[in-house]
């Protein structure tokens, strides 16, 4: 088994990364002092719960705790706030007080509402997360935890740091072979980001991480928590550093919204947008190859790396011009400065970023 | 005008109060350092939106911000999911970004939903309170926010300190005399917690403060905010004496939720609430005069002592187990042990408490 710190002051966590951990969650429970007087709530999603449920429950159960489960759709529609309001009604059924926990077994999605879950229940208690998808570890990484709202993703939420990860990386067996690459695809952005040998082991070990090799998944998950993690000691509330973790994202939210949030997978519309970053740094001359090797990478993958004709240019344009990294009207973008590094350019003309979305749908 | 600080490291705030004072709006605004740059949102209620928008839009446009205005409607409905995702679209519509200010014109309802917007919005933007009725006082101290779940009030929040409070106490001419002796209950509530002199103080000045004399009433909103502030800045997040603040509140809030959140004021409820527990101090063998002058000052003011005959008593006795007062099972009471002073109980049975509960209603 890994374990990482996650350094923030009174705040800092673990995250434990080993195959087949979920049977010892019931140490990592009493281990970090979780009472057994105040139920559990676990949220989890129809697929994840088909799958892991029962063994959460069951470990949890035999080592004293009582526990409720609430099981939402799967996928990002259950992020909204009326699916909230169903998950605070189950906390209220279950008993949950201010001493209680919330446990987020599943991907993203539901690490994000029920960790808004847990923030705002009781204006906040304790939140444990249980990642099953490999996105996931960038999710549970940070804090950060939402809703979407109809007109814009991600908006309502908080920051509320967990009491720790139990990362198994079984659970990832069950995972389709697309959210595989998905997840995969946040992966290679923190290599990009942050660390040029790292990328370059991305790069190496694409067959055995797609095949879902052990050794190397864990290796993958640590190191991209890692680099998360860096960044987020450095700047928890994202005043400034933490905006480099948005590489790609700039675009790739606004090419999730135009979609409807169903078409492309979050990796794999930041796979794009880390293309589209690539390209702005060429326009802003920087060496030529980050835009190769970021390319090759995504590529290697199985990533998308091209935008489908059928998406509108105006649209893409409108939906990003009300994502929230667009701070007092500028246009700010994470763009690679070369491998293994970015800058936050606040600068970057929309005349431009339009010409790349268009680009986008021309690339090979 | 007054002038307050709320204690709490470096979320402290102002609390300013006087006659008039919204006309100078604007410079508190850029005193406090609120850009320019970024739109502002007054959320507000319909009554309060036909006395004090204009006044509280225009100033702040005279020094040079740019105002949006969400206006709800009146009353404790508004605290819901539902109306929170529509504030929220008002802000995305007006273009507010993470260095926008959310402005909470109204009572403690549009107080509790624009605060929890704020907190919220972005994972969290700024906030100021413009208090407008006599019980805000109470509910701008102290950074709690939160919205209702149909099962349960204020179970969906955050803990969101304000950047100030601009208390104008001649907007209070407008509010309903009803209004006016329930906002007086949370005064002399701080009263009974604290302060044995300010509560012979609020015996004596019941006509002045009913009818608005504005010396008596910048006096009594001052000490109701200091007794509030005092406590909250030694427990910022509720995890000991600030429990002390919800005398006569398990009570109230059940009597609130039993009969329908519109039958009685949430201050009216407390008044009630305040006389069980002044009766649950006489069980525990505390002096009988706590319970007469207790019940004498809320008559001085108007305020109900005793319970409507119609209300049933295990609806309200299951009413208060969803309260999240009670900790893991224990009912934990706040009881008065002398005038100014009260006690944490976390003994309390209930069947003592459906005693008091019938008591109530024959009381004279
Ligand atoms: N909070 C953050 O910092 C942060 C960071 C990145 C992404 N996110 C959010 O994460 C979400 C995407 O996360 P995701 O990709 O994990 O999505 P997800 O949670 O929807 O999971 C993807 C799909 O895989 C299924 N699934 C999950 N685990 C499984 C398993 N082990 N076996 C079988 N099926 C399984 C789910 O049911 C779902 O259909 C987005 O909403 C995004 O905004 C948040
Ligand atoms: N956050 C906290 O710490 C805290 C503390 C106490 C109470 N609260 C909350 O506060 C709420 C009750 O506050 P409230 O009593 O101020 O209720 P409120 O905001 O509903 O105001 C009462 C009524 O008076 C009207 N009104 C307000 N100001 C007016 C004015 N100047 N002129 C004319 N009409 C006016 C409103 O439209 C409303 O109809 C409850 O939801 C309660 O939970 C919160
Ligand atoms: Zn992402
Ligand atoms: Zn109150």
């Amino acid at each position: 088994m890994r374990e990482l710190k996650v350094e923030l002051g009174e705040r800092s966590y673990p995250i434990y990364i080993g195959e087949g951990i979920l049977e010892q969650i019931g140490s990592f429970f009493a281990k970090h002092h979780i009472g057994k007087a105040s139920p559990l709530l676990i949220v989890t999603d129809e697929y994840v719960a088909k799958h892991h449920l029962a063994i959460v429950e069951t470990k949890l159960r035999e080592e004293g705790y009582t526990v409720a489960s609430y099981i939402v759709a799967s996928g990002e529609k259950s992020k909204s706030l009326s699916v909230l309001e169903k998950v605070v009604a189950a906390a209220l059924e279950a008993g949950l007080d201010r001493k209680s926990t919330v446990i987020a077994l599943g991907g993203g999605v539901v690490g994000d509402l029920a960790g808004f879950v847990a923030a705002s229940y009781m204006r906040g208690v304790r939140f444990v997360q249980v990642p099953t998808t490999i996105l996931a570890h960038d999710s549970s990484v940070g804090g950060k935890v939402a809703v979407n709202h109809p007109m814009a993703k991600n908006i309502i939420g908080a920051f509320h740091q967990p009491e720790m990860v139990v990362y198994d990386t079984a659970t990832l067996r069950t995972l389709p072979d697309r959210e595989v690459r998905a997840g995969l695809s946040e992966m290679i952005k923190h290599g990009l980001i942050w660390d040029a040998d790292f990328t370059a082991w991305m790069e190496e070990n694409a067959s055995k991480l797609i095949s879902l090799d052990q050794e190397a998944l864990q290796y993958g998950l640590y190191m991209g928590c890692k680099v998360k993690s860096i960044v987020v000691s450095q700047d928890e509330k994202e005043n400034d550093l933490r905006a480099i973790l948005n590489l790609g994202h700039t675009i790739g939210h606004a090419l999730e919204a135009v979609s409807g949030y169903n078409e492309l997978l979050h990796g794999e519309a930041i796979s794009i947008g880390m293309v589209g970053s690539a390209k702005l740094a060429l326009r802003l001359g920087y060496p030529e190859h980050i835009y190769t090797v970021t390319k090759r990478i995504l590529q290697a993958y199985g990533l998308p790396t091209r935008l489908s004709q059928h998406l509108n240019t105006d649209d893409i344009m409108s939906a990003m011009l009300h994502d929230k990294k667009f701070m007092e009207g500028n246009m700010v973008f994470i763009v690679p400065t070369e491998i293994g590094k970015v800058e936050i350019n606040k600068n970057i003309s929309s005349a431009w970023v339009r010409e790349i979305v268009e680009e986008l749908k021309q690339e090979a």
